[in-house]
């Protein structure tokens, strides 16, 4: 079967305008006119976030035998980003538009294109025409005269001045030129991608630290005192969540690609294969196995398989000492993206950091009777595109009843809101309380709501697109027969239920729902 | 009945231990020597932090119906930290040693002391003595001659020469010096504690920013887009939890002060007096609402009461803007020391905001038919600080047949492992392949580990130490009567419970241990 190649049922503006409409995301600043790069979670988006972060946890952690959590600082001692190669190849090569936008962009995102060089000819005097030292390269005199426009006609002072542009014969050419304003770009320079801050109250050099680009590495320089507290042995894994940055130049993209985002990473450490006893998994397998059961954790939290594939890294391109890179990759409305990356990472990690520490990190294996340094097969994902992948995968539009319906058919247990209890009617105090109460009992086993500011059908859309699995509905009948009816987001279908028998219909429901364990 | 002043019953020492020990808390960096203020969360320490977090946000979001969970980012537009008063106001008074320590010194932690003048005289040459241009400040002769060897000696290239410390007649006098050197201390000068750096591909001043100090501001900045996207009404709270940086001159005490911590902060907007309906909680009567609640939710989650007490901050050292500021303080091992904050910020905040950034957050009062300016009440606690007193209140010795028993008698709710499964004999195939299927099982329930690698008196004294409310012993008659010994943590009480209803009991164990929600 040949791979989807463009989403046609929902884009990403879509997407935005409902997270911002929801309480789902908003632009970071945003009263300050926004901080290019950053976004924070609202209200709902808050709890999808969590419920994300807590399905990988459960899935990664607390259902396994084999991983431990750890919760590593930020901020490490500058020489972890020596020893992981960032300080030195953590970058990208940047060019500077040479034209009056003065614009930087990522060498390799500018893509080469045919282009004329044009003159600028100020022809206020007939007589003595002046031409100026400028030049344009754009592949029209039309886009040259645009340029012109917008960035070359103020910075040369020629407001009001009548100028003419003359594409200068036999300079057609290929080559990278900005798109912003049709000035030649510089060379590329390699610019590194770590925020870096001073610590300690002296601004001396010693006390430059970075922000991490990565939570990898506080795993690494973790793994003795992780592994010897918990008394493991090999193979077993590391796992941790939490914030990252990275200097991007053209964060874009909604939370696909920001300047502060939040990872969950995983290092499983396993033997070379030399050492492995019969019937134990090689590191290869256990790359395998980890490509296989990442893309599956997607699958069973309800993203449609036919929007994820594999995207193997070829071996030429791989890192010196890895044996294996494979993206997974989700079908965003921009396209297929990298979601989460496996990376065999083999010794490196670990032995840079026993180069660069002093500090003996080989495992002595008691079966072979020797020490070594293990193994490392690494999923990483990043927080954030997965929150968007789980958003674009649940957004339906359907028609109902000749109505617009939007609906968000997330996984239950990644729901922000498992339940909201609405009063048929706001203003008798017998169904509001009997709602409230309801609501209250909910509360103890799940995240449910009360709402009672508006008519039905204006409540179930609200969470209708937001996701929430089930809308209680109290109304007047409830006070004879002591019943609610549940209604259940996708199929819109209703039951009737006695009240006192909510609670634990919908706690059996949740926990049926429960995503499986991964097959260890 | 008077406050406590001392603990006897645990000192820091004993808990810096036991978590480097059990894998709870690791100094930050480790292997490359520790990097100042930093600390990692091991395996235990990760999921009682989680544990910790998790009590609050259920406390203070789920179970309640007045309060909206965000997740900000840390990286905020700089004007936002003008508006606030951190860029202006967030400082500490710093001086330095004109000795050759050159350290830095907060001036309000160097207390005034009486000192003399001791000259540095060289008398290698007896019949030419030289006085140096050198002054140590020092209580008595002995102590200038220990702060001449540490430091003085070197610095000014007198090794291997002949040297005496004379005290200068009359220059007895009171006044703060280096405790280290003996140096006279500068002027103190203002520091900002914020951690900077630099946002975009160029460095301009333009694109400075820093790492947030607290949380509270990316709560109240995103004040409007949370209140109408969930269509709130006041009071409602917006709470959140996140990591922030202060470049404290002198983190110590182990977690309870360092430079990268996390908090866990909540602002509830109510309305002024003059706006409240008849039985409406007034501000002043919000402030003394969560002073007790959040006092109580220590008490609710453990905390003997005894070691927790307010301290009102004096009406005249209160900001202009605030109407009420208590700590709420806990008996530390290094004497009682804020654990929290309540405080009372007026609308101090908001308007600030509103001046900075141009845009009106005034509440539409639909009562009072009316805009204004909400008030805050603001609970601040750091995430570290509430660890470490869970901790120390845990922290417990007994003596069990004649041996020392260290127990941490945590809240269930808190223990990072709940069960931990025991084959007695972890040569015995059945045994292991019963206690390993127990613990899958319990594990899709809570965090329930296996554990073979020791005898029974070694495994149940690892989980004692952290905390694991029920150790569950899988042993040889368990093959007959399918049946298996449950241990409590805190009474050493065992019961014996079939094999197929192990976990059904500690589920309900588990749930009827739940802190109640706190009184609305």
């Amino acid at each position: 079967m040949a791979d989807k190649t463009q989403r046609s049922d929902v884009t990403l503006d879509t997407i935005v305008s409902l997270c911002k409409r929801r309480g789902i995301i908003f632009p970071g600043s945003d009263i300050y006119g926004g901080l290019q790069g950053t976004f924070d979670y609202g209200p709902i988006g808050a709890e999808l976030k969590r419920n994300v972060k807590d399905a990988w946890w459960r899935a990664m952690v607390q259902d396994r035998f084999d991983i431990e959590g750890i919760d590593s600082c930020l901020l490490l001692h500058p020489s972890v980003w020596k020893a992981s190669g960032h300080v030195e190849n953590f970058t990208d090569p940047l060019c500077d538009s040479l034209g009056p936008s003065r614009k930087r962009y990522r060498a390799d995102h500018i893509e080469e294109a045919e282009c004329a060089r044009f003159l600028v000819i100020d022809v206020t005097d007939e007589a003595a025409p002046r031409t100026l030292e400028a030049e344009i390269w754009a592949p029209t005199k039309k886009k040259a005269k645009e340029f012109f426009q917008q960035w070359w006609e103020k910075a040369l002072g020629l407001e009001g001045r009548r100028v003419k542009l003359e594409e200068v014969e036999g300079s057609r050419t290929t080559g990278r030129f900005s798109p912003d304003d049709g000035g030649r770009l510089t060379e590329p320079r390699m610019f590194n991608l770590m925020l870096t801050t001073t610590l300690g109250p002296v601004e001396e050099s010693s006390a430059k630290v970075y922000l991490r680009p990565e939570t990898a590495q506080g795993i690494f320089i973790n793994f003795d005192n992780a592994r010897t507290t918990a008394r493991r042995k090999l193979p077993f894994g590391i796992a941790q969540q939490g914030k990252s940055f990275r200097n991007e130049i053209t964060p874009r993209n909604f939370i696909f690609r920001t300047r502060e985002f939040e990872q969950m990473e995983m290092e499983f450490f396993c033997k070379p294969v030399e050492f492995c006893q019969t019937g134990e998994r090689t590191d290869m397998e256990w790359f395998e196995y980890w490509r296989n059961e990442r893309l599956d954790w997607f699958v069973r939290l309800g993203i449609n398989r036919e929007n994820l594939r594999f995207y193997d890294h070829p071996k030429e391109k791989l890192s010196h000492y890895s044996r294996g890179t494979t993206d997974i990759e989700y079908l965003y409305p921009i396209g297929w993206q990298e979601l989460e990356g496996i990376a065999h990472r083999g010794n490196f990690d670990l032995t840079q950091h026993m180069e660069h520490s002093g500090k003996d990190l080989r495992y002595f294996d008691p079966e072979a009777n020797t020490h070594y340094v293990p193994y490392v097969i690494e999923p990483a994902v990043g927080v954030d595109r997965t929150v968007l992948a789980f958003l674009c995968d649940a957004y339906r539009e359907e028609e109902v009843k000749d109505r617009k319906r939007v609906v968000l058919a997330l996984h239950k247990h990644l729901a922000p809101i498992k339940a909201a209890v609405l009063p048929l009617l706001a203003n008798r105090p017998e169904l509001v309380e009997r709602a409230h109460k309801l609501a209250a009992d909910l509360k103890r086993h799940m995240n449910a709501v009360y709402d009672d500011t508006g008519a039905i059908g204006k409540l179930y859309r609200r969470q209708d697109e937001i996701g929430t699995p089930w809308c209680i509905t109290v109304d007047v009948e409830s006070l004879d027969d002591q019943a609610v009816t549940i209604r259940e987001r996708d199929s819109m279908e209703q039951r009737r239920v006695p009240i006192d028998r909510v609670v634990e219909v919908l706690r059996a429901d949740l926990e049926a729902a429960a995503p499986a364990p991964a097959a260890q």
